[in-house]
């Protein structure tokens, strides 16, 4: 017990059973977690487990992604009426896609600022994964802040979770400010990724905790398949124009602070600095990943803030075995300020991210598959990508055996718009488009992005909607030709082309 | 000469003719001016003029759009290689979707971070327009500041245009700070609409200063179409929005600052709130129209911060003629700080733009027409839109006699996402789409803001896609076949429905 030091809460502790039972049908959940870190691993999935028996349905906001089978058992049990601001789960995706679960997909760094502004969003309950309680009562989090300050100071009722499976000196890595409201919403003075502004613990309302479970389930680890060729060629291509900017005068080899995406493109781009000469590196970011750690080690990263710590089992015991060596090169920070647009524009960030597809105008989807079918969601790319000093978007030329041409003539769904957008890359090449108008950016990335396989045709396009006229050529009735013609025939290789490699 | 208190730059003043020979073939020309105020009158003109007998093409940047027929000048007489960030001019426009001139259409509000991110773009001559010039030989703007004062610091030459025909007494309203490129960037310590953070002049090198030209040609008067059936119930809905907001305790009867876009419904809106019980408000905008100086008339408005004051001929003579009655309740600010994403987050900006077309799920439209031909630009919508406490779209439900719907399927184009919208707003009614999922948006935009000619074929759309599935259900074949139908028969309205009158 001796990690709960505020002796009132003592007589709180009781099973995850029990203290789901505070959850009634049609409540407002609040929980921790934030890219499977740091989340309800006792009293949420008793919730699932509640919902097979009887009727209880409730909305749930979170961070960001839950871990284990979480979201899968809400999904799967009817527990969900609404889901928010993002997810990352196959069953739940098909809940969403089917309309069983409404679902609403926000900018990560906007949640906080929602449940401020819109009072009808009350917390029923905060669920709170905890690493140890002080001597206040409050709240020291394990490897995520996600949106649990605002949760809790929402909240009716705080159930928290204490996870003995973290170390305890994980306590001393937070930094938790709560914003006030508008017209009250003060600076925000982070003028580097380590400057510090508030404390190390989640100050709560001893009253509001209703019930403390005890847990030691680790973290779910991230799985991250190697990098591999395509990974790899990203990577270099990011380096070489990062590179030229230095040549140019543009950035130091310090560059500015990094945010990366999370998952095997975005770890295998940061991996890529370690053999760069790129150094005293820092990261403005809203996840750190193994790389981040990798960097840490080689020297190369001095330091990174961040809202959660999500990394592989090999990793999780190689940190967590020496956490001094890495505790005084780390911050985590509320979602709403690791992701704050002020802080973002301030600090020059540079953000890059993973596209699932982009058009020929340099328009992002980043979240829907044929532009109905919800992947994940946008998390916090927009964030990063509209206020930082250079917005990067990466992914593959194409995928499926070559059915699928990640670059388009029109995306299907817009979640980042052409002006939001500096550069993209595949494994093909580079897209610098800053300063481009529409026709100049489409010629230079059909040149360096797209997949010989499909370049003629979507050469062909452009040239095709570029006599119609216009400031952005288009031909609307074909702008969605690609995609229609995978839905019909697997493929989106028209048949005039299937023979073509340029 | 008594407005040039510099005596170093009296040899300097020369004729526009003259001065414009500093203007050499593929100059990059960095301009005052911003939505019609505070533009070059003399010089800029002359540039367009001798491109009619030379080979002269140039790159023009301003703050917004020009006034009088300067880019339709210097797009007739082919004087334009690329223009950025904005323009609102019938020729130029036509010229942009020919292909003739380039245009790179940004957020107001980066337009200043990307010349000093990206060195090639470099301006070899600024051109001010001043009220006057301080003993120090600096710059004091007229109506507006844009993005003069990167201008004037990136620029290799620089050209005053002192005009004569503004009060001096102009002197004292601007507020002009260049902010530092990353890392040093420092906080822009903006608390309040009237918070001052800088000098009232632009500060340049006087050695840079290679020609002052006088003039005393006002600037173009704006002209606002008086409020009509259709604006005025836009303005009412909005204002009964903002009272149940108030009602429900989430905004108090000061509201927030208030920025609005530009024309005919933005002034129609604001001028909405003199008969409401809406008191002490203030703005912090891009552009200040005839409604605010009502608003302060009224004793409504406290305080207007904006880049710029554009107002039709008999407010200009209102203003001008009493202009201490207005001097302390006015500041105008550079774009990058009027549009900063720092400050307008944290205000909390309530922005109230127009939209050209709209969708079922909340995306917006603001500069393409069918997608392919660009209107005006995006302006600072983006920078409120996606930053602000409240971000509001308007625009007519139909227009064209009813064959054109402004609600449609699916937007064209994507400037503002989903993700960036809070309420859309036709003279139908109010759509308040916060913390919707898709589908349960498209309902209630449907139900609210479709014209009730358009609201059967809409609803037949959003249910067929329904049916397919997915978290956002569109028929991709069918997603602009509105937009299809209007191109070949000159309506939106589907054979099917052409008597449908719900």
């Amino acid at each position: 017990m001796h990690r709960i030091k505020y002796a009132p809460y003592k007589d709180k502790v009781q099973s995850a059973e029990k203290a789901s039972l505070l959850i009634k049908n049609h409540h407002i959940l609040g929980v921790s977690g934030f890219t499977k870190a740091g989340d309800s691993k006792a009293v949420l999935p008793k919730v699932a487990e509640r919902a097979l028996h009887e009727e209880l349905k409730v909305t749930v906001l979170s961070g960001a992604s839950l871990g284990y089978d979480t979201d899968a058992n809400l999904a799967k049990n009817g527990a969900l009426q609404k889901r928010m601001p993002f997810q990352a789960d196959a069953t739940l995706r098909k809940s969403i896609n089917n309309h069983e679960v409404l679902y609403v997909d926000q900018h990560l760094g906007q949640t906080a600022d929602m449940l401020q502004k819109i009072d009808s969003f009350k917390i029923d309950v905060a669920i709170i994964e905890a690493v140890s309680i002080t001597e206040d009562g409050y709240i020291v989090p394990t490897t995520s802040v996600g949106n649990s300050p605002i949760f809790v100071e929402k909240a009716d009722k705080v159930i928290i979770e204490v996870n003995t499976s973290f170390p305890e000196s994980l306590a001393g890595i937070h930094d938790i400010k709560l914003l006030k409201k508008q017209p009250h919403r003060e600076i925000i003075p982070i003028l580097n990724s380590d400057t510090r502004i508030g404390d190390s613990f989640i100050k709560v309302n001893p009253e509001k905790v209703a019930a403390i479970v005890y847990t030691e389930i680790p973290d779910s680890p991230a799985v991250i398949s190697a990098p591999d060729e395509k990974t790899e060629a990203i990577s270099k291509h990011i380096l070489s124009f990062l590179e030229k900017e230095v040549d140019e005068g543009r950035l130091t080899e310090s560059l500015l602070p990094l945010q990366a995406g999370i998952g095997k493109t975005a770890n295998a781009i940061l991996s890529g600095f370690t053999n760069s000469r790129f150094k005293n590196l820092t990261m403005y970011s809203e996840v750190l990943q193994d790389s981040t750690f990798d960097l840490i080690d080689s020297g190369k990263l001095l330091f990174a803030s961040a809202s959660s710590i999500t990394v592989t089992q090999s990793c999780s015991d190689k940190i967590f075995n020496d956490f001094e060596k890495y505790k005084s090169k780390l911050l985590l920070r509320p979602q709403n300020i690791s992701n704050a647009a002020e802080v973002i524009s301030r600090l020059g960030v540079i953000g890059i991210n993973t596209a699932i597809e982009f058009d020929i105008y340099g328009n992002v989807n980043s979240t829907h598959i044929t532009g109905t079918k919800m992947m994940n969601g946008i998390g916090g790319s927009g964030d990063f990508a509209r206020n930082g000093y250079l917005s990067i978007f990466a992914c593959p030329s194409m995928s499926k055996e070559g059915r699928i041409s990640h670059i388009v003539p029109m995306v299907s769904h817009t979640d980042h718009t052409e002006h939001d957008v500096d550069v993209l890359v595949t494994e093909q090449g580079l897209a610098d488009i800053r300063g481009l108008a529409p026709v100049e950016r489409a010629r230079v990335i059909i040149k360096n992005c797209v997949h010989p396989d499909y370049r003629e045709q979507l050469l062909q396009y452009f040239e095709e909607a570029y006599q119609l006229g216009g400031h952005t050529p288009h031909i609307l009735k074909n702008a969605f030709s690609w995609h229609e013609e995978f839905k019909a025939h697997g493929t989106m290789k028209m048949e005039t082309f299937a023979n073509t490699t340029v």
